[in-house]
């Protein structure tokens, strides 16, 4: 608390700049640089410390990819149905298939432990960026003074590690040059208290995925424990009972994933030209080897499906991505900027000019990005099993050398989330495996070439078909207790291993270890210290009190609740309750238009005219799924779980002449859950109130 | 039939070398050149002229990619569902969904006339090799000699045409070493007399697809008309009353489209890094948007079928043949043979070897191939309307020239099979245009990069969607007779016209012409000579009694009915009516493993116990769909539908250990026509009886 005090001393120095660069409701403000000037002009708000420091401490960030927040002093947990839904998946089984069916836990007995679920609440930020530009000496090279920082930031975790027992995170702000500690409070036993069935978590499915309007239910519950009780969460959101309409101020707090606005010309061209490309080349083979296992029956149906949500999700997302790119408008415009941007630069040290050095970076790796793409980018391997050898070998392999010496991920700050993840006892279908190794084997010799050494290395002189037998037929990494013996077993173990997926990592890592070297001392490097560059060039022209990209860590975004015009037509902000039904009956209830039973049979019980969903102008990105909706007093008000097409560009440019942010209404959630889902216990817990809640519409 | 008698005389002469080369039943034969002591040796078979005969005049070449069958003397046609299915789906309406429903006509005047259906029947061939090889002169350039070969050939063409009144082509056989004038009488006038519900010609859907053992009533009847009435079609087949039984020796005359045994093993690598990556880079994109098209509602889902149907089975397909070229032990057996092979090439003409020119070409092409590719390859536009512009462009540009300058598809001696494409009435749904258009200007740019000077105009400086939206907006090409105006009224019309789509085409039609161009040049021109060359090398070590690589023209294949042994568990060779109900049964009747209504209701009917598909070791490949499968007698016992998975290779090489042709089995046919089709009279034409055939099992 004290310390995050001191974070908005600094605040109140940086945002007396003029904030020239930012027109409408456009920012992902860091809650230690809000844009408070814009926010006093515009809504005549002024956010007090306690409020932030509320929605700081409240804000929860989910697993691997998404936001969430507390909604009960008691460790209550509300995210969207999507961002739960790989936990709820991995509770689920042939017998019990809560995606399909849903689930409710009445009482805390109930509630069900998820296998791998991590929890982050961001504590305190510290600004660390003095002492690691110190760690760079001069006439180091970009790779050099790359390792000189890495040292410098191991060294920091370290040491606030011991300090606080808090997580520690160094983020890298404006593409380097600004760095913050953040330190997180971690939960790992999270429960699943409610999900509803996905047919109404994903209501209209892929085809209305990123449309509007829309009628999600796209939510679940969970609950943070600690020492086995439900975790004390004195900051968490009160449920709003006042509601919201039209043209009223709405913030949004959460963890948007990551935007490329401050990228240069060149680099949006090799997104554009080559990185989306080869992602939506692999993404639309993955769907449809998803969609081909899916098809086979039942089982194979539940086990492929969250493979292929995530899938088409983010198939239609990299399109809305690409598509914008590629309208020369958008272009033109970032070409515009890049321009003005460049008579800022005077020069520094008789360095190029960074926007040079960033195109020849990019030359340098094109020819050989698709083999870093494919084999190291992601670190997650074709399938799970394979996933865990790589990660067992390395863990082996990093954890006998110094901790700044070693892979970022397997820093001792990392060791817990690590082992979260390798000795979870989610469930691994063998039959998803095989499928996921076969056509990853295939794809990667597709792209990469038959003659690739590293596909040479993969295919091991056969087929996909029968590689993949073989190696899955030889492994034994789905026993968590083989994980732990090798784990713990140290590089001897693991050197000691017949295990077919040991002995193949073994082998095949090195490619992916030398492209990610390669590629962190030509690119990476280069591109952090140009960056940086850039980011001073922008304070010299648009003064400090500008937003950097996203990082995946906390921001705030503010906006209003408003419609939309298109093609000369105008949308509602807000949909009803009553016209889910309408929706699925204009299109015969055949799925993914099949509302679930139980909204079918209680149809009469509901409200109709109850707002749904709903879409503001605030500015979020993938990441951002879960957040909460919040009025100008930090009441919740409702949850985000989309962005329209048009919002997709939003990774390279705001605009919100058509796009917008999509949530659920909070008070439709309560309409749900009590009337349709019998949880008055839940809904009790998060608003204090059995009766009735006093809706205003 | 005199001249065709010649052709059998060069025949026998050819035939006297001894058929090293080939071991197990591999071979598409040319109907001029069969395997005959291989045939006689192995199965003490001799063809007689007039069995060889009947074969090349009752098997029928489908519009442009199938085959199929004369099976009565009044001019009825037997196919596959699948080779009918585009004809079946121009004839569907939302009232009238053939392809969901089936049809069958009992009577002429019901038979239902097909808006393009071009059926083929080869009567004659006449060698030509000699006449095109005296047009090429000593010290011409590889592309010079494509030029005058590419005359000479025209020049054939017209006197053939004026001489016979039938439709010519030139077939380049052996990639070039042998040239052959075919002439096809034509029916233009086709109508559609039975066509089963596609859940059971197409039963097990994308699953069972390349699959064993399989349950599919892959039929459909179809009737050829001459001056408004049946035509007269003393060339038949017989129906069998024997039926098969397991080794029996069978025939399969039809027509394979494309094989590429004779490629070197730089080509065949340049197919499996380059080639299938991008088709499958296509074909993945392709098949997402129709799903999405189709997952919209149910006449969405009727308008996407086709395309979703062709662009899933040619995913499958290549996906095969990706797979067998990706196996380190494959392409090894195909450098050992061009080793051996190699040294047979004694110098010519002090030119470098044909390999080393294959691999040098492969090299100029590589950078462009995929904008060639995407372009200009298979000449078909992103969508209908764009195809019918640039055909109508082209035809007005070419039509303009003398004959032996024009492209090939724009000479003479093709303008009718232009023509009935051109004015076709089959209907044109323009949600489907303008999802095929906007994703394909997608795909365009994606992979041949936004910066491209195509791609630039193919965007036009917008994006996909807005292009798309003002190109099928402003374009009345959905209408037969502005085309027919169009196409009438020559370069004139087409200059003046302010058809959108007519004028992008003008604007953008430069870029395709010359990458053809180029393409021809540098890669197809000096392929020919090369190949030429390599097939001398052939017919010095293995004699001339080898095949030609597939050319879409008539083939003779022979092998034995077989059952398979895969992963050490046996496959009966034959399936059974009463097999089906227990597939659908085993997959709780979930799509695509639901059996039409008609087959619930009506399986009391049945003989469950009689065979249904079947496999044989004949090599067969895509193309020969709708084959007839004939006995020692030259009688139908059935029709080709499908090969396994481990056929797809066959693409590169034979190997009949596992890979199996798949057919159903002509009593199954009967059965069902009769018993759940109500279609007596069409098996009473068929089998000249209306009592239940002895059948033999």
């Amino acid at each position: 608390m004290h310390r995050w005090i001191n974070s908005l001393v600094t605040l109140a120095i940086l945002t007396c700049l003029a904030p020239s660069l930012v027109k409408a409701d456009e920012g992902m403000w860091l809650l230690n640089n809000l844009p408070e000037s814009q926010l006093k002009q515009k809504y005549g708000f002024e956010p007090t410390p306690e409020w932030i420091e509320r929605i700081q401490k409240a804000s929860v960030r989910f697993g691997n990819g998404g936001s969430a927040s507390f909604v009960s002093p008691h460790g209550l947990v509300m995210t969207n149905h999507h961002v739960g839904a790989d936990a709820i998946q991995n509770l689920s089984s042939a017998e019990h298939n809560y995606m399909r069916d849903g689930f409710y836990a009445a009482t805390h007995a109930e509630e069900l432990k998820c296998p791998d679920v991590e929890l982050n609440i961001l504590m305190e930020i510290r600004p660390v960026t003095d002492r690691i530009n110190a760690a760079v000496k001069d006439g180091m090279s970009p790779a050099d003074a790359a390792s000189a920082r890495q040292a410098e930031m191991s060294a920091i975790e370290r040491e606030a590690q011991a300090e606080t027992g808090l997580k520690p995170q160094i983020v890298t702000l404006y593409r380097g040059a600004r760095y913050d500690l953040y330190l997180y409070k971690r939960y790992t036993d999270v429960r699943l208290v409610m999900a509803p069935e996905d047919s109404i978590g994903f209501f209209g499915g892929d085809i209305d995925n990123f449309e509007y309007p829309r009628y999600n239910l796209d939510i679940s519950f969970f609950r943070a424990y600690e020492d086995g009780k439900p975790a004390e969460t004195p900051n968490h959101f009160k449920w709003s009972r006042a509601g919201i309409r039209e043209n009223d101020l709405i913030f949004i707090s959460g963890h948007p994933g990551r935007t490329r606005r401050l990228y240069t010309v060149a680099h949006l061209k090799f997104l554009r030209d080559t990185w989306l490309p080869l992602i939506l080349n692999c993404y639309y083979q993955r769907e449809v080897a998803m969609l081909q296992l899916a098809a086979r029956g039942e089982e194979e149906d539940r086990i492929a499906r969250e493979d292929l949500l995530y899938v088409q999700n983010g198939r239609k997302a990299f399109t809305g991505m690409l598509t914008g790119l590629q309208d020369a408008r958008i272009m033109a415009q970032k070409i515009r900027e890049e321009e003005s941007l460049r008579k800022v630069w005077t020069g520094k040290n008789g360095k190029e000019d960074p926007w040079t050095r960033i195109e020849s970076a990019i030359k340098e790796v094109e020819d050989w990005y698709p083999a870093y793409f494919l084999i190291e980018n992601r670190r997650t391997g074709l399938c799970r099993t394979q996933s865990l050898a790589m990660k067992l070998v390395r863990a082996a392999q990093e954890r006998a050398k110094p901790d700044s010496d070693r892979l970022a991920e397997y820093r001792d700050a990392s060791l817990t989330s690590l082992e979260l993840d390798l000795f979870s006892d989610a469930p691994i279908h063998m039959e998803l495996e095989r499928v996921r190794f076969q056509d990853g084997l295939m794809r990667l010799a597709r792209i990469l070439g038959a003659d690739h050494p590293a596909v040479v290395d993969a295919l091991g002189g056969v087929d996909a078909a029968t590689r993949a037998t073989a190696l899955l037929g030889g492994t034994r990494l789905a026993d968590v207790a083989e994980r732990r013996r090798l784990y713990e077993g140290g590089l001897e173990a693991i050197n000691a291993s017949n295990d077919s997926m040991i002995k193949f990592v073994r082998d095949f890592d090195k490619h992916g270890l030398a492209l990610r070297k390669r590629y962190e001392d030509t690119f990476e490097s280069v591109e952090t210290e140009a960056y940086a560059d850039i980011a001073d060039a922008r304070f010299t022209k648009y003064g400090e009190n500008v937003y950097p990209d996203a990082t995946f860590t906390l921001r705030l975004a503010y906006g209003t609740v408003k419609g939309q015009r298109e093609d000369g037509r105008s949308v509602e902000p807000f949909t009803t309750i009553g016209g889910a039904f309408k929706h699925a009956e204009a299109h015969k209830h055949r799925p993914p238009f099949d509302l679930p039973k139980r909204w079918m049979d209680g149809r009469s019980k509901l409200d109709e005219s109850i707002p749904y969903n709903f879409i503001t102008t605030n500015d979020i990105i993938g990441g951002n799924s879960g957040s909460p909706m919040l009025n100008r007093q930090g009441d919740l008000i409702g949850i985000v779980f989309d962005g329209t097409i048009e919002s997709l560009v939003w990774d390279f440019q705001f605009d919100d002449r058509h796009a917008r942010a999509v949530g659920v209404d909070a008070r439709a959630i309560v309409e749900a859950l009590r009337k349709l889902y019998g949880a008055e216990a839940l809904v009790k817990e998060m608003t204090g109130s059995t009766s009735r809640m006093a809706v205003a519409r």
